[in-house]
């Protein structure tokens, strides 16, 4: 871990029950209106929309409500955002939601300072945004903390990621409260998310002493919390050890990077819109870790340790596969035990779709700590088929 | 660890051996000229100051030298360096050496854009400063990725830390290769601070899940290298993850502070010039540690798991009190099994010195585990004599 290497993120972060009645205050320093970018139903329904725009309101700052951010979001949505940013001459953009929202948060603060399309970021680095503000109420997708954002065009399927340095939300609020909401499937495949976060961001070639700091605190976090926020969903300790998990692996791969199961899962749910991006992840990580054992051995069995598994009498060859076994275990206790064809992904399609990783996910594909190509890409979608 | 916190480190940190070359690079974007504070004596004659300088002539930044650092910095020269940068419309200044100069470098940035003591920011918040680029050479100080600094009062023998938002440095560059030239006794000492620095900041009230972290990879890291540094002074792998360890450990305090060891420190320090901050803290470890011992239990068997102490067929309390038994193993190694008579503090200063303790540094002795008064903290004093 001794080689050369940057470490950089300027995100405040705010963390405690209760927190986003202060969301006025700290959005007040940056600007007197807001766009709330955001999805049609959750926010809406638990009164969360309404919380924050009170605290904006009576903090002195105008909200402006963009509800219609899908959960994965397109370039239109992005757009169409951005041209309305710029129209009422808006100061600050705030997302509010899952990743979706944050992630169209951080690029809609970019395209609305300039006046081309989003898509056109994907080659030309941005060195402007507004201020973004993030509230996350699922745990997690790391979006809150890190600067990427993850965009998808309906035409093509592609769903690249991309982020600058002027991307990084100026604070994050993580309000555990409000996460006591997420139904059991969302709690499921968003922590799963955290999981697969930690693991490709630890066993990826771009680790350091920092990011894998971050991962080793989101696997022990992990280990005792991922079961019980999805069983007691009102269990607020286990909501928040569940968000600071999400935080520190947002983190990690925000130094880091993420493998080929983020690599592989971005076309999935670019082509199919409606899997959810932690249930294509589920999809795809046995398959994936199985590929990568042989080359991060000592990773594995060092996760295993952090994972709270047990050496007993394992070789070390035993001790690091264990860890697979027991995601196995994960999966099954969150019923995501599940495959690509479950998720309705078609056969014919898994072509495209490894074609698409390295053609919009290369930097996944190139920090993934076993080399692979295209070939043995598909060969991982039919294995997790 | 689960209650309401902030986290926030803008530090742009660059690891990495030969990275000196770069500062001009680095620099240039932040002005056309900077003040150099360092000390002089190591940089000198090192050679690393003239490397610094050509890098910033080259990039066409006019370096100004003040070389007047002393191992623990005074308001005066304090005061005086910052005179300088206002009447030489200086627009940066670079702190290059160890924890002295690199605490200096951000008190002079915060003094020089008024025109009023530096002394005067203990009680008055400072909201602006100048730009500062940290190049650290001990592992360390910490205070290349933080806000703080230390300055001492020599007339009174104060030694207070202060530190606000606007006083992070803009960028670390932790360069490994400039560290080989610490002498043994440096390296043991300002190692040892590095230890006590993710121990008091560990154990202390404003624990959390991210300062946490970075404390647990920074045991880790100390296990292996903090002897190994000591004992082969050119093996620039032990260098380079005591440099890893001494920023971790640096973030650590930056998010949750210092405690009893430090609070007391200070003022030996303060009144004894010539003592080496981690000589005064290694005096006062051990004393401190059975101090806290009993309301950090748990605290402490997860730092002697870290510390790879084994827990072989010890009861938690054997096992807790191992690591205290560890860690004057590990001072006798760096020959730093020493009393604060040793230092030549004189036993009739030690009521002066508890007093000070409490005057100065509040605010670690507010973050110490157990609770302690000044009563309980002269005895501690006296039990280090």
């Amino acid at each position: 871990m001794n080689n050369v290497f940057g470490v950089y993120n300027p995100v405040k972060i705010h963390f405690g029950r209760g927190l986003i009645a202060e969301t006025g205050r700290i959005a007040k320093k940056y600007s007197d209106s807001a766009l709330i970018a955001t999805g049609k139903n959750s926010m809406q329904k638990t009164g969360t929309l309404d919380r924050v725009t009170k605290s904006l309101k009576d903090a002195g700052v105008k909200p402006v409500v963009y509800d219609k951010i899908t959960p994965n979001p397109t370039i239109k949505e992005i757009d169409e955002a951005a041209e309305i940013v710029r129209k009422n001459n808006i100061g600050m953009i705030i997302g509010l939601g899952g990743g979706s929202p944050l992630d169209a948060a951080k690029a809609i603060a970019v395209a609305a300072k300039d006046n081309i399309p989003v898509w056109n970021y994907l080659k030309t680095p941005a060195d402007k945004a507004l201020p973004v503000i993030t509230i996350v109420s699922t745990s997690g997708t790391g979006s809150e903390v890190n600067r990427y954002s993850v965009m998808t065009n309906p035409e093509t399927g592609e769903k690249p990621g991309f982020g600058y340095e002027c991307m990084y939300p100026k604070e994050a609020v993580i309000d555990p409260e409000i996460m006591a909401s997420m139904p059991p499937y969302v709690t499921a495949t968003t922590g799963f998310d955290v999981f697969v976060h930690a693991l490709e961001a630890f066993t990826g070639k771009a680790i350091n002493a920092f990011s894998s700091a971050y991962c080793m605190q989101a696997f022990y976090l992990l280990k005792d919390n991922l079961l019980k926020a999805y069983n007691e969903p009102d269990n607020l300790d286990a909501r928040g050890n569940m968000a600071l998990a999400s935080a520190l692996a947002g983190l990690a791969i925000d130094i880091s990077g993420v493998g080929i199961i983020h690599a592989l899962e971005h076309p999935v749910s670019g082509n199919y819109p409606s899997v959810a991006h932690g249930a294509g992840l589920a999809a795809l990580a046995v398959a994936s870790m199985k590929y990568n054992l042989e080359s991060r051995k000592r990773d594995f069995m060092l996760i295993a340790h952090h994972y709270g598994i047990k050496r007993a009498g394992k070789s070390d060859d035993e001790y690091a596969a264990s860890l697979i076994e027991k995601i196995k275990e994960v999966l099954a206790a969150l019923k995501l035990n599940i495959t690509l064809k479950y998720l309705g992904v078609e056969k014919d399609k898994l072509a495209k779709i490894s074609k698409e990783a390295f053609m919009t996910m290369g930097f996944a594909v190139q920090n993934n700590p076993a080399p692979i190509d295209e070939k043995e890409a598909l060969r991982l979608l039919e294995s997790s088929y």
